[in-house]
């Protein structure tokens, strides 16, 4: 008897999807065989792997940076995005992304020049060593339970699963890289080169020590969207076979898996279940419709997953 | 008796230089070990991996495509770069790139434009097919030698002894990163998401296929000089231990490795056979004065290549 290579997920649909493309993309001289070098898959961070809600955890990673700043300089509290940090106004916060999704990106620029100004000057490795601090230490703010054990479970045996088979995962976050390279090894098992994010533009400054790489206040690449297929190509150069993702800003990538000549799975996290984790479907309207039309997978927290999130 | 891992490399302090830094970072417990996923080595590609003179391949390939535009539009005739592609006037190209290493980019900016303008609307696919046709069948112009063949041997010994030693080998060169991605795994061996280059922006253009990865006729990334290190840590986020470079365009990216922490081997090809390739310093100079200040290894093809070209 062989070993259930995703013992959190219950049986159905999702978990035989999964098993079925599997076996055909690496069944030699099968018809949707795909050779080892072109088995990528391809995952979402926010909601995909972890999760997002109440906000984003690197937005409260940030903000605790910006409230830090507003403790020291009274004259930033009344000027945002420093006032919601300083005065903990979720609304204000939630609602910019909320607007982001539904087209509308006014808030998000005051948020993001705060939050770059936040970068300006700081080596990279200072970076990744705050984000990973960050996460090692602080808790979720109404899960009871540490941010590191936020990731999803289910997902996390997926990822294993694809290695065991020859495939290579790469994160593909509309979240920042940088911070992202600071866990996603001990998160995930995942190489910092394979960590596919939003960047802010560098400087390379010399030193006698072989120069440092700093972060400059300025985004680079934002990896949302159509920068999502964008940024793969860019850094990968390979079509993905498999490309898991949760919300709107996913589609171009779940779309852009397989093409023309390779079989495709893509997988949309449904987040349907008020008790475990949470329950929405803000951002994410539109690729669940595509989901339904185009027969894509569904993964529906509260049927398919039998335990969310690590013991 | 074991075999000679480089067998075109003459005897002496290149050579020996290379195995000794090989047997350090390898030695298990040794004072120089690097784990293998530190085991990073980039390689500059024209003028380190292959020719580039009397220009390099890829300005060949081009000019090619501008003067098959001015053949068949005669006002293009009159008009920088169309003019000098279709006259062969390899003294008015030659000076664009000895003037960029001198810090005039005035005419390397007509240059771009001329060679932007043939890439907007080409899907990736195209481009690379198209690199990988010219590669396979066209002469090098004074060699007498095909281009597939203007590789040198040396190098790609190197390459196969750093992979049987746990390296992983990325090629960084200022180069455009698609043409190189038509023919890195045949040349080279290396595959497609180790190829770092310059590149040009991309838009992502839906289709019932899954969508295309189209260039557009606008530079996204220049990865020469301080590019180079900047591109290294976009792409890998780590920071290599080899480094080999011919030009002063690599002297960032030589300078980078290593770091404070780890070991470093920094190999500066210098080209000063004029009967087997060609004897050149221009653009090097600063690269050549670091390398013997700060003692990096100075690879003379003429003493330290027993071979240059593959058989």
């Amino acid at each position: 008897m062989q070993t259930d290579p995703l013992p959190s997920w219950n049986e159905g649909i999702s978990k035989s999807s999964i098993l079925h493309f599997v076996e055909a993309v690496t069944t030699a001289n099968g018809a949707d065989f795909v050779p080892p070098s072109e088995r990528i898959a391809v995952f979402d961070n926010d909601g995909t792997l972890w999760c997002e809600k109440p906000m984003y955890i690197q937005l409260d990673f940030t903000l605790r940076k910006l409230a830090a700043q507003a403790e020291g300089d009274p004259s930033l509290r009344s000027k945002q995005p420093w006032q919601a940090s300083w005065e903990k106004d979720f609304d204000w916060l939630g609602g910019v992304i909320t607007k982001h999704y539904q087209g509308d990106d006014s808030e998000l620029q005051v948020l993001l020049a705060g939050i770059l100004s936040l970068y300006e000057g700081q080596a990279v490795e200072q970076v990744e060593a705050a984000a990973r601090d960050f996460i090692e230490k602080e808790q979720h703010p109404t899960l009871g339970r540490a941010y590191r054990k936020c990731i999803y479970q289910p997902m996390l045996e997926l990822i294993r699963y694809l290695e065991a088979n020859g495939f290579v995962n790469y994160i593909v976050s509309g979240g920042g890289r940088d911070f992202m390279r600071g866990f996603a090894q001990d998160l995930y098992g995942i190489p910092r080169e394979r960590v596919i994010g939003s960047t802010v533009a560098y400087r390379y400054v010399e030193s006698g020590d072989g120069g440092d790489i700093v972060q400059q206040a300025e985004l680079d690449v934002i990896d949302d969207g159509p920068g999502k297929p964008i940024q793969i190509w860019n850094v990968i150069g390979r079509r993905p076979i498999l490309a898991a993702g949760n919300s709107n800003g996913d589609l171009p990538m779940m779309a852009f898996a397989g093409g023309a000549s390779l079989p495709a799975l893509r997988l949309l996290v449904v987040h349907d279940d008020a008790d475990r984790e949470f329950n929405y479907v803000a951002g994410a309207e539109k690729v669940i419709s595509v989901t339904q039309t185009l027969g894509w997978t569904a993964v529906s927290i509260q049927r398919d997953w039998q335990k969310v999130f690590p013991g």
